[in-house]
């Protein structure tokens, strides 16, 4: 282990969170899964299993005060986001942590400002930004072989709708999911939401009559450039799980394509069929690495993040609009 | 020459109308192209050179008091539509009539209903619904087999804007291009829009200042189901002409491809390119014979258009909603 | 009808004839379907049903003594094509006949010289030389762009084998469906064959015993240029109808595509799917329009057809070699 | 590091040895590179800057005799491959052997041989058979679901021709090239091949006059289950690197396609492009991670590699095989 190693504590040991407790004690040669919490005994355990001599803790305060944990990794539920982001920031922890960073603007922004007045790295959980697609169309249209961009089309569709309860909790759709889509119009065009409307509808799961409890969604933003995006969202679909995007400019457009790598096709007599992604760790599995590598990266050469907290914020921004949109069925500029 | 053989006249033989007398005149066996009728005298003496013995006269009111003529085709610019098919009807003519139908919805409905009470044949230019691709998606979505329809994506790009002025004259881009997706969205979900929501920008061509002089749009309909819809419009592509659907369903989604057969993939220093549509007759030229082969089945069959008047004063009203929601920055409801 | 009006006597009115009636009953403006020959009656009244007042016989020698007939598509079971080509040759009528020409070298000459001493128009069925994808093909080969042809790789492959005792007939597989590839070879390529090597194995129905009773084979061609071809056949798929081609040269690649139009990509449950084309007909169904319609082109113009007697001549050549070569387990020189 | 950790001697560090070094130093938790050993000493200097604290030395025998190198990669020039093999094998180390595995089936076997009876870990570097598309189409024939396997079509094609003489040194392009086709060909249809028929052409470096300076072939193979195989291989093309594969079997075909991932489809002037590997590593540069890491599974957790001598010593007696029979003009049998 070279002297460089950082110690890492993984908070929220869910689904995301032992994905990263891998990508960390396993692919990170610089790194090191230090602790890991959960209220959870054995979502804690099962995440701890993947690195050596991983302490494993019931609540976040004993591994903040401690002084050789590094930076944290925010995996937990969403309501906490914001919370720990302040408790680590304050004390001085590095900071990755999952979408959205908050319920609300307000607690987002306090966390965000904690973390850069300490000098902290603070890096957003929008891994699309690391996947080969979407950063090979982001440096087509950086490098101005597109022209100016003119409209954006963002799809994201869960292959299941979430357990009852879940958007409530969650923030509803558009910061759960749409936020995905909502920062990859951002990072694509290089240009900000100025104006957002959205609509929805309970198609999947009509019986569920909580204020989130909706699956189908299609938001529209207009963004300062005058360019416009549409980004469409759904919590079920019949064939796996599907992330795409296009982008038109004035030369041509780029399609950034949902299918996985892995590269066979099928022909039977039930046509002719591809490989597609089930699931948003077979579409992103290289993805949710390459961010983590990215972000030791980052602290280790003392480097600006890929997705900041600012990046944070302003995501959050339009996923809050959209909801309100779609509840006042107006359109909301920011 | 058969003795079903019908006599069609041409009112309007602009680049269109050329088309529809080459498909009359050529490739219609049971029909005659009797008479072209356009101010401009070049054009039509180039439309009724597809035929033999075609009569060639300025006006219309000539030809609609000639009882040996038993149908016509619309072609003209638009802002003429709703009277020549108002007059056709009154003349006791089968009408086909291109998109759209009226530049008001009181003057397309007294179109057709006129038509209707006489009992004469009216199908409106909506050719997709003859396109191979387009006719499977809704035969598959019919049959039950996607499921109940959540969301579609429909998208019409013209390569390059219309001349100054044009859009104007035609009633802007939602009447002229959005049209035909608003008729596809029907046609594939088979359920009625409800809700209309439009935004645009004159990003192609930002020096133009009519009413009507925007290039880039987005439309969200809402159906009488609560499945959302797309449409997106550029009058300006770096890549030729793109016409192309998605449809989501309960059990999987159907995408209608906007690019052409032939069929060529070619690898070289540049990448692996296919074959793409350049123009609108590439990748329609079969629909538009088909639309008028069927409408000449439906006269000598006395069977009903796959696109009445019915539909065209439904295309008209969401074109119609949507150009009022991108005006006045609101929700329209139908 | 105008005065170049041609007419033709359909020999033979088997699936293919059937095919070929349509099109020259309702597809050619200036051609008229006058006669149709079959010992099967039912066969040619089938076939004679898609024109009008169309003479129906039962042998060929009362209509090639007829002087109202213009020329004959000989569409019979191999085995007659030599002796018919031959009588309509004679006879002073242009011909259009079905691949192979002939079963043997010597037959397949005799007709075509007879028929090009006499001036008459010899076309033979080899319809992918009108099909968009492999036209373009030969379009970009002989334009240069590819550089020098390399290598080729044609394939077809039928979606079931033919009935006991058909290959005996009609000569096997390499004379009834490989000369297609041996043609597309000659034909992209622009070269000849000078080399063949064939091999074969009875896969499909292991349990027929007769001399050509084979289903899958590869054949190899060496070309005068040096360049290599591989063409592989099957007589059985589980998937429909396959033809394609991919031709390498000094600067890169181009593949011809197997699947048909219509674009309609399915996603659901059992992945992704693309419409494939079942049978030939849904595959060439337009090109077997062209090549018809090229013969009269030929015929009123006195040009010179795109698949001759010659090409007739030479992709049997190589069929025969390769029944050879798979017969005797050895490479044969041409 | 735990106990188990595994050191390393690349032997041999060109290219690919490179990038075998850096897999074990940086990608391979459970492994160590100890040593590198190459005469060029800037090779072995650049190999060795990937771990830390690696040995450099000249030659190999220093390396064989340190009891501290558990296992060695061996990435030297082909003709050194079976003496290197048959060393390391005496002096106990486990090996990893790129191809092909000799010059001649003698040395090849005896190398292979050693090992055996020493129960050590050989593994042969044919890493599409750790590449996800291989890798699922072997899945998916092993299940049963294609039906028994009648026809394959395999294709390498490098980007350029390798530099004069190299072919010479290499034993031709049977040894260097096709072999990894002979190998997938055996690995997708779990059959052994029993005759071998080859032809050749030197179109692209038509001014070499090596033995063996040919470079572009084409290769028939018969399987023992009577199913066909053709081989293609091209030493330049225009347009990147390209490796794919066509299985048929009685219920369907697989097609493992060339193309890489990334996922952005480009629409411009040009048409539309596609991602395309332009260099092998670009290809397969997971599978020679996939490998490696599996080498050391097998050795730490005592398994039978999934590229074993045997299936080395198969490959290249089909190899040999078509090298004689493109030099003598007839089938080979095995």
């Amino acid at each position: 282990m070279s002297a460089r190693s950082i110690n890492f504590a993984l908070l929220g040991a869910g689904q995301i969170g032992e994905l990263h407790a891998e990508t960390i004690a396993r692919y990170l040669h610089d790194a090191r899964l230090a602790a890991v919490v959960d209220p959870v005994a054995e979502n804690a355990r099962r995440a701890a299993s993947y690195g050596e001599d991983v302490k494993v803790v019931g609540a976040a305060a004993e591994i903040l005060s401690d002084a050789a944990i590094d930076a944290v990794v925010i995996a937990s539920p969403t309501r906490f986001h914001a919370s720990l982001m302040l408790e680590a920031a304050t004390s001085g922890k590095h900071i990755f942590c999952e979408k959205p960073i908050a319920l609300t603007l307000d607690d987002g922004r306090a966390a965000v400002e904690e973390a850069e007045s300490r000098r902290l790295k603070l890096q957003v959980g929008f891994q699309r930004r690391f996947d080969a697609g979407y950063a090979r169309a982001r440096e087509v249209i950086a490098g101005g072989e597109l022209g100016s961009v003119e409209l954006l089309l963002s799809t994201t569709r869960d292959p299941n709708p979430p357990p009852p309860g879940y958007l409530e909790w969650c923030g509803g759709m558009f910061l759960d999911t749409a936020i995905h889509d909502f920062d990859s119009v951002r990072f694509l065009s290089g240009s900000e939401v100025v104006e957002v409307f959205a609509t929805a509808s309970a198609l999947v799961t009509p019986n569920r009559h909580g204020t989130h409890d909706l699956d189908t969604s299609v938001t529209v933003l207009r963004l300062a450039s005058g360019a416009l995006a549409t980004v469409t969202n759904s919590l079920r679909t019949g064939y796996g799980y599907e992330a795409s995007a296009e982008v038109y400019g004035a030369r041509g457009k780029l399609v950034i394509e949902a299918r996985a790598g892995g590269g066979v096709q099928r022909f039977d007599a039930g046509g002719v069929s591809v490989a597609y992604p089930q699931t948003y760790r077979e579409r992103f599995g290289q993805a949710y690495r390459e961010e983590l590598a990215d972000f030791l990266r980052c602290i280790v050469e003392d480097d600006m993040p890929r997705a900041t907290g600012h990046d944070g914020v302003r995501a959050l921004e339009v996923a809050l609009a959209a909801t309100r949109s779609q509840q006042e069925g107006c359109t909301v500029r920011l």
